[in-house]
C-alpha cells in the first residue's frame, strides 16, 4: 500500500528519493504525500532539488549533512524538522548523543528557547524508536 | 603586545580561550577586545561559556563543532560569523570544498539569500588565507 | 449576537473594519474579540492602523495585497497567519492555485520547512471552505 | 517529592536557581526536569549560565529583566516562553497591566502577528494565575 | 565581454536564465559570476531551480511573483535583495508606487525597521533607474 | 532649517513627534525626511501610531518603553536601531550601563552573534555622544 519505491520516473528524483527514504523511512513517504495532495510540484522539488541535488553533492557525507541540517532546524526553531532529522539521523547511524550534543551546540548562536525546543523534539524522536524496539543506533556503546 | 594566552585566570576561561583562539587567531582577540571594551562580563562569558563550556563538551569533534556553527552562522544570516568561522574552519583543518558544502547544504532549510551571502563571506575568508600565504589546508587534494 | 458592523465608531476604525470582515467573516470576529478581551487598545489599532491605514492604501488592490500578506506570513512560518490569510483570499475571489503559487514561490527565499507549513495551511483553509460549502471561489475553472 | 532546592552543589548553580525559581516555581522545576532528562548539562547551564551569570548582573532590577526578557520572547515569537515568563512576572510583582503593555510596545518593531500570540499567552498566563487563586499582584489597584 | 545568454545548456537552465536575465539584466550576471567563482553549482541551481523551476510555474505572471519577491525580502530584512529585485520589477514593467505599496504592505506583519530598510533600498533602486536614464515605467502617469 | 516641530497637524501626529524627538532630536529628523521622500505616509504612521499610539500608551514609562525596543532591536539583529536608541536612551536619561545591560540580558535568548552587535551599537552610540560633549546622562555616578 505504502510507497516502496519513488513515483517519479527520472534520475534526479529517484537519486533524491533514495536518500530521503533512507533517513525518513514510511512516515516520510506518508508526509510527502500530504505534500503531493497540495502542491504535487514541491513535492517533486523535495526530491529533485534538495535531495537529489543539494544532499547528492560530493565533499561532506550524508551523516555530516544530517548533522548540519540537525543544527540548522534548531536554530531556526523547527521542532518538527528536529524531531523527523533526528529520527533520520538515528537511521543513518548518528549516535543519540552526536544528536543531542548538536543541538546544544547551537545554543550561544540561537538562544536557549531555540536548544530547549530542540532537546525536546530530539526526545521524541528517541522516544519513537524505543517504540519501534529499536535503539537508535546508540543507546548502548559510545551513543 | 597582543595577547598570546588567555587573560582570565580560571580553568573554565583558559579552557575556552584555548579553543576559541586556536580557530581565530590574533584576529579573534582584536574583536574580543573590542567587546570587552564595552562590557568585560560579555567577552568573558564568550571564553567561559560559548567556548569553555559549550565547545569543550564531549561526543563530537570541534571540527564538526565548526561545520555545525558555519551552517548556522549562514542560516541565521550573519555574513560576519560566516566569514570568521570559515577563517576558524580552515586554521582547524577543514577543507575549503567541505566549507562551501556546509554552506550550500543550508540552502533548501533557509533560502537562497542567506547561502548568497554565505558564500561570499566564504570567498573573502579564502581570500583572507591567500593573502596570509595559507593555503587554508585544502587548495590542492581534496579540499 | 454576533457583531454584524464595526464596534468602534470612528472613520478610520469603520474603513478597516469593513477590508478586514470583507475577508475574515465572523471567524476573524472571534479572533478579534479575544485578542480585545486582553487589550482593547491592540484590537482597535489591527482595525484602525492595519487595516484603516496600510490596507487601505490606493496603487495595490486588496487582493494583491492579500498575496502579499500570505507570502509574508508563510516566510515568517506563521502557519496560522496563512491558513487564516487563504480563508481571506478565497472569499476575495483569490483561486485556490494562486494561493498555492504564493506559498510556493517562497520556497527559494525562506526556506523548504515554512513552505511545507504555509502548504498544509492552505490545504486547512480549502477543507474549512468545502465543510461550508463553498467552493472558495475556484474548485473548477482557472483555479 | 518536588525539588525544593537546587540540585547542584557550586554557588553560580545555586544563586542561579534561586532567581530562576522565583520566577517560575514547581512549574519551572518541572520544565527544568524534563531538558535534564534528555541532557543534564543544558540544564545546568541554565542554572549557572542563563540565571546565574546574566540574570544576575547588576545595574539593573530582576523586575526589569523580566520584562525585558518577555518583550524579546514576543519579537521572536515563542509564546510558550511568553506565557511561562508572563507567570513568572506575576510572581515577581510586575502587574498584568505591565506585562500587556510590554508586549504590545513590541508591535511597531516585530509586527502584529507576534504581538497577537503574546497577548494570547499572557492570557493563558492570567487565566492559569485566576486558578490557583491569586490575583497576579495587579487585579485591583494599579495592575 | 559580459554574458549576453545562458552558460548552460540544458532546457531548464536556458528557461531559468531568461527569466532572470530580463529582471535583473548585467548587473545579474555579475552576481552569477561571483557565486559561480565560489560554487558553479549553487549559481546553476539559481537558474535551473529558482527561476528555471519556481518562477516558471504557472497560474501567477512574473509581474505578481517578482511582487511577492519584493515582499518577502522586505520581511525577511534583506535589503540587498530588496534593491535587487525592486530594480528588476522595474525592468519588468512595475510602477514605483506599486513598489512602495509592497514594501508597505509588509509593516504590520514585520515591523518597521525592515520596512524602514526596505523603503531606503527602493529608493537605490529607484536612483539607480534615474542615473541609466530609466524612468522605471513609472516616474508619471500611474506609477 | 531643520524642523524644530511637526510637520503634521493632527493631535496624534503631535503627540507621536514629540515622543520621538525628545529621543532622536535632529538626527532623527533627518531619517524621518529621508523616509518621507520614499513615502510620507510611512513616515507619517512613524509619528501617529508608533510613537503617538503605542509609545503613548499608560503603565509603562517612556524610559521602560526604551529599554524594551533596544532589547527586541537586538534580538531581531538590527544594529543601526540598537545604535539610534541606544542614543535616544542616553537622552532620555537611561544610564550607559543599563543599556549594556539591557543588551547583554538578551543572550541567552537570543545568542551571542546579536549581542555583540548591539554592545558594538550602543559603543557607537556612545562615542557619538561623547563627541557631542554630553556625557549620555551617566559616564559618572550610577550609569
Amino acid at each position: 500500500m505504502r510507497a516502496k519505491r519513488p513515483t517519479g520516473n527520472n534520475a534526479l528524483y529517484r537519486r533524491g528519493w533514495r536518500i530521503r527514504h533512507a533517513g525518513f523511512g514510511e512516515y516520510g513517504e506518508e508526509a510527502l504525500r500530504r505534500l503531493a495532495a497540495v502542491d504535487p510540484g514541491h513535492a517533486r522539488a523535495i526530491c529533485e532539488f534538495v535531495f537529489g541535488t543539494v544532499w547528492s553533492r560530493p565533499h561532506l557525507s550524508v551523516k555530516t549533512r544530517e548533522l548540519i541540517v540537525l543544527a540548522v532546524a534548531t536554530a531556526l526553531d523547527k521542532p518538527n524538522e528536529v524531531e523527523l532529522h533526528a529520527r533520520a539521523a538515528l537511521r543513518r547511524g548518528i549516535s543519540r548523543k552526536e544528536i543531542v550534543e548538536t543541538v546544544v551546540q547551537v545554543a550561544p548562536y540561537a538562544g536557549f528557547p531555540v536548544t530547549n525546543h530542540g532537546l525536546l523534539a530530539a526526545q521524541r524522536a528517541f522516544d519513537a524508536a524505543d517504540r519501534e524496539g529499536r535503539a537508535g543506533g546508540s543507546r548502548r556503546g559510545r551513543g
